[in-house]
This record gives structure tokens, C-alpha cells and sequence, in this order.
């Protein structure tokens, strides 16, 4: 069987412009679920890809790693999908299967993951992401989305949802009625507070802009919102927070966060800035707390992460784009201005064919 | 009643030097255990306490939080010892009782503890530790210590046992056939080692001296010794150990240690060097790990640990000493010239007084 046209939006170089791109992804084989893309959210580690900002950056490169859709083919060997399911895939479409993190079922930290994108895979050819029409995967990478989940709003799940789940989960940063810290209100940092008033915690939010407390209570449900500049709240905030998320990574200082821990406290960060952070072991080791780090999550946590939210009847919020539009959302996530995760409606890549 | 006069040996200012000192313990309370102090350790936070290099050292100061002897008086309230029972008092001999702390049985992380010495009790006076001839202490903060223990071997127990065992525990690094690395080989390293193979794990000796390898193999019972600074061997180990503890207290880098850590890999930090470490989050990010802290242990930990002792035969390695070879004791240990604690006989006290 041969391969299968597909159209995308595709940067050619650094400059990261993304416009209309024409390849092939690989015919359906025996294990293999296709799909039609109806969304992708735009992370924004796609724009540090796109403008190359990470290095190494494979050209031309086709993002977006938050996609969900419609299946129109399975391959004989596939179980668990058939045609009309709603699926996503995720950051990655393949690991090694043998490796310690591999059977730990954290695939994320195999050495040999392959990437949805920006990657190579096992036959030497660039992966292409889902700012396209149609998706080819090995089923064991394909997540099932739950049917009462609006795809749109799915999307995000699959990065910005699990990178805040899983490490909530595998920290052990669920107990009802704790008290949940979550730093930074972006992408990730929205969901968190979702995941937190679903796990029944108390939830602050702790911004350095006192301008996002009312969309932190008001729209996200925060109990409580902290001004980490503001010198006396954070004084009084002292020791009361079980469990802190941090999605921010620009290069920041921890100790602040630290002493808001309680005793037993956590500290676990998702976002990575470009140098390292400075901890004094006082800080973790008065009030044995710990400062953890975690990579999205494992596709097995990922499903996990879908079933609880069409429970609990969680999405993202998103700002639903365009295809045509995205080289102007690239801009405004460069300037965090989104609430909270852009969402590309890719119906609209076929009326520019 | 009146005071009780005891006898001690004390640094009288911040030249460190220890000589006889007379001081008064209160007489027993209803509520509190005497017991004539057989042996004391000497842990290197008394070397930098009575040398003030922390600060705010009061003087005159009678070191000494690793303390065991027999009981000689109970209160009338008391319930849980009886004359000749064989008893310790560790770090603590009071805290509040009523905060997140003591309500989480950490009575460590207490803001209101008072320390076994150069610490105000409750009546503003000072306290004075175990380099003295008899204890007097509430008995919650009295410890029991098996019979099967030899009270010489058991008194490091109470600070440097306790100081590794809780973290173990606390931190779940405790699994039979996990692979466990213990960073420095003193007080700390050499009880951290003792646990690991009680515990049934593959212990590894992680050490900057390739001279310390016989004595970590042969007599300690550590599977495995490595050398720091051996770039090839510590690549080599890449991703081999799931658990570290961390005993240096000397400024170093953690990113080699962390690289050693498998997926979902902890290190734990019991060492307070002056400085603040650098940790760049990837390297906690990367493979899910944790870097946490933590500081001596809880009074129901410490028993648990001395019986956990007590059922696998385990003591510390010491260095048996007279009284008033203290001052030299404290001079060798700055130079960590000791396998691997000093131990005050302080039998030998009275015939110097």
C-alpha cells in the first residue's frame, strides 16, 4: 500500500512562519488507527520548536501534539478502536516497549520515544504533528476520548491536561480537602486548578500579577488567589499549603514557595526554565519537603486522566482558531495573551486547499 | 523539691574547649524519668554548636543529643517506664503538642521544640545535654531502648540512626531489592548503609575517596562502591539507583546524583551545607525524580527505629572514649578522623570529679 497525501501548516525554517504544506504519512498498517484531525491545541513548546529555540529543529516541521478527531481506518490487528471513535494523540507515537521506564508504563522517559513530531522515526523519516487533516498511529499510542467530551476542548488534555495529572497522581497531591497551591496561570496552570477542585482540595492560585484574581475565582473556581511579590500575604501564607504546582518556567526563585509548605509539603515543577534553580537543602529539609519534576505523562495515566475527566466533566478552556490564523496565535502565546490554550479547528485547512 | 546538682563536662564560650562544669537539672516532675546517663555520642552538630559557628551558641553549653542510660526515678505519673529500665533521650526534650507538626507526630518541625541543649526550656533556662552524669526529661520525649541493644552502639542511634531511618521511611526507600546509594560514609552514611541491607536492599557506596572502598565493602556490607569523581563509572551507573540519600553536608553538585536515579528516582538530602545547591529542573523533570529533605525524625519514629534495631541487631560503629578525651574526640572529628562515631563513656566522669 502506498502512503497517504495529507495537508498541514508547516514551518520551513527559524523564522517559525507557518503556511500551507502538502506530505505523506504512511498507509495504515495491521496495528495502525488513522484519523481525521477535527482539532489541535497549540502548545507552547511548539513555538519553541518552530523558532527552533531548543535547537536541533527538524525542517519542514509540521507541530502540534495535542490532537484529537474522528477514526476512519483500523488496521486488522487493532482491538480497541473502531470507525467514529473519537481518539487524540498525544506528545508521543512510539517507545522502545523494553526499558525500565517503559515497564514503569512512564513511556515519556524512554530513550527511545519517539515524538509526535520534530522526531525521527523508526525508519529515519521526520514525524509530522496534528496542525493537519489526518493522523496515522499505532493503536497503542492513541487515547480513547470519552464520547461526552467535546473534542475541542479535549485537546489540550493530551499535553497541558496530563502534564499536571500525572505528577498530581504519582506525587500522591490529591487528598480531599488539602490545600493545592498551583503557580503560574497559563495553560497548564488552568487545568490544575481544575484537576484541584475535582480531587476536592482548597486551591490558590499564586500569580505575580494581582490582575488575574478575579479569572483565577471567578472563572477558574480558585478558593484563593497569592501575590508572590506582595511580601505580607506571602508572610502570613507561611506553612499553610500541602501541595504546589509550579507550571512556571521562566528562572524564578523557590525558597518563596517552599515556606509556603506545611510539614510533609511538596513542591513539583512542570515548567522548564533555561538555568538552573538555586534550593538551599534548609529549605526541603526543615519541614521534610520535597521538590519533584514530571514530564507530561504515560499513555496509560493519559487514559486514566480522559475517564476522570469526562467524570468529573473537565476540558480546557480554549480560544478556537482558524487554521489561517495561527501565525498571529503563535505571536499572541509569545505574549501569553490566550485564556488558556488556542485551539485550531482544522476543518478550516480544507477550504484553503 | 529542690534542683539536682549533676556533673558535666561544658564549653564555656566559642573556643569550644570542654572542661568539668557543675550544673542543676530540675528535680523529677510527676510527668518526667530520670536515668543516670551511661553514654553520650558526639554528632558534629555539637562540634559546630559549641564553637557557635551557627550562631547564637549559649554558653555555658553541655553538649550532646545522643544520650542512653538506666532510669533511676519516674514521676508518679508515669506509665511507660520503671527503675532500670534502659532509656534514651535524642535531638528534642519538649514541643508544643498542639500545631500541624506535632499533630503529624514530627515534633522536629515544631517552631515551639526545645532542643536537648542550647535551647531555653519552658522557664527561659537553659538546657544542658548528655555529656553529663544524669538526665531528667518528660517521659514522651524518653525513648526505649531494647534490651538486646548494647547502650554504648545504641546511643548514635538516637540522632544519626534516626536522621537516615526517617527519611527512608517516610520517603518509601525501604523496598526489598531496590537498589539504594548512600552518599558519604560518616555518622549518617555508615547507619544509612546498616538500613539499606536490613532492609533487603542492593546498598551502593557513592563516595569522593576511592579509599573508603574496603572498609564500605568489607566491613559496612555495601554490594557496591563508586567513586565520584570517576567520570567513566559514574556513567556507567547512569539510571541504576532508584534511591539516594545524601549525607554530605559540604556545598556539591547534585546533577551528577540525579543522573544516577532511575525513573520515579529520589534523593534525599540530610546534610545542610552553608550555601544553596543548584538544580536545574530538568534534572528532576527528566525521569520524574525528586530531590526532599529532611531532619532528624519524630519521637514515635525514633522508637519505631529502635525496635526495627533491635529486631535486625543493628548499632552504630563507634569509637569508645573517656570524658576527658573529648577535646581531642572533637579535634579528630573535625578532620572526620573517626569510624564512625565517638562515644563518651561517661562512667569515666566521676572519677575526674
Amino acid at each position: 500500500m502506498g502512503d497517504v497525501e495529507v495537508q498541514g501548516y508547516a514551518a520551513q525554517d527559524s523564522s517559525g512562519h507557518l503556511s500551507p504544506f502538502l506530505f505523506t504519512r504512511r498507509a495504515t498498517g495491521p496495528k495502525d488507527v488513522a484519523f481525521k484531525i477535527s482539532y489541535c491545541g497549540i502548545c507552547h513548546s511548539d513555538l519553541h520548536q518552530i523558532r527552533d529555540e531548543w535547537g536541533g529543529s527538524i525542517y519542514p516541521m509540521v507541530p502540534g501534539h495535542e490532537l484529537v478527531g474522528v477514526v476512519t481506518e483500523v488496521g486488522a490487528e487493532v482491538t480497541r478502536f473502531k470507525l467514529g471513535d473519537h481518539v487524540g494523540v498525544g506528545c508521543m507515537v512510539s517507545s522502545c516497549g523494553e526499558c525500565d521506564a517503559c515497564e514503569k508504563k512512564v513511556e515519556q522517559y524512554c530513550s527511545r520515544t519517539i515524538w509526535t513530531y520534530n522526531c525521527l522515526d523508526a525508519q529515519g523519516k521526520p514525524t509530522y504533528g496534528g496542525y493537519s487533516t489526518l493522523m496515522v498511529a499505532d493503536e497503542k499510542f492513541v487515547l480513547r476520548i470519552p464520547d461526552n467530551l467535546p473534542l475541542d476542548g479535549a485537546a489540550p488534555l493530551l499535553c497541558a491536561g496530563v502534564t499536571v495529572y500525572s505528577p498530581m497522581c504519582h506525587f500522591g497531591m490529591t487528598e480531599k480537602g488539602k490545600h493545592f497551591g498551583v503557580v503560574g496561570l497559563g495553560g497548564l496552570g488552568h487545568m490544575a486548578v481544575k484537576f484541584g477542585k475535582a480531587f476536592g482540595m482548597e486551591v490558590t492560585v499564586i500569580s505575580t500579577s494581582p490582575r488575574k484574581k478575579s479569572e483565577a475565582i471567578d472563572i477558574l473556581g480558585a478558593d484563593h488567589f497569592l501575590v508572590s511579590t506582595d511580601g505580607d500575604a506571602m508572610k502570613k501564607a507561611t506553612k499553610s499549603i500541602d501541595y504546589i504546582i509550579d507550571t512556571v518556567s521562566a528562572v524564578h526563585r523557590l525558597e518563596p514557595l517552599l515556606n509556603l509548605l506545611t510539614v510533609n509539603g511538596k513542591l513539583v515543577l512542570v515548567g522548564i526554565p533555561e538555568k538552573p534553580l538555586q534550593v538551599h537543602p534548609k529549605a526541603v529539609i526543615n519541614g521534610r519537603r520535597f521538590v519533584g519534576g514530571s514530564l507530561i505523562g504515560g499513555i496509560e495515566e493519559t487514559q486514566k486522566m480522559l475517564d476522570f475527566c469526562a467524570e468529573k466533566n473537565i476540558t480546557s478552556i480554549i480560544e478556537k482558531i482558524p487554521v489561517d490564523y495561527v501565525n498571529t496565535a503563535m505571536e499572541r502565546l509569545a505574549k501569553s495573551d490566550v485564556k488558556y490554550r488556542f485551539v485550531i479547528d482544522l476543518d478550516t485547512l480544507y477550504s484553503l486547499i
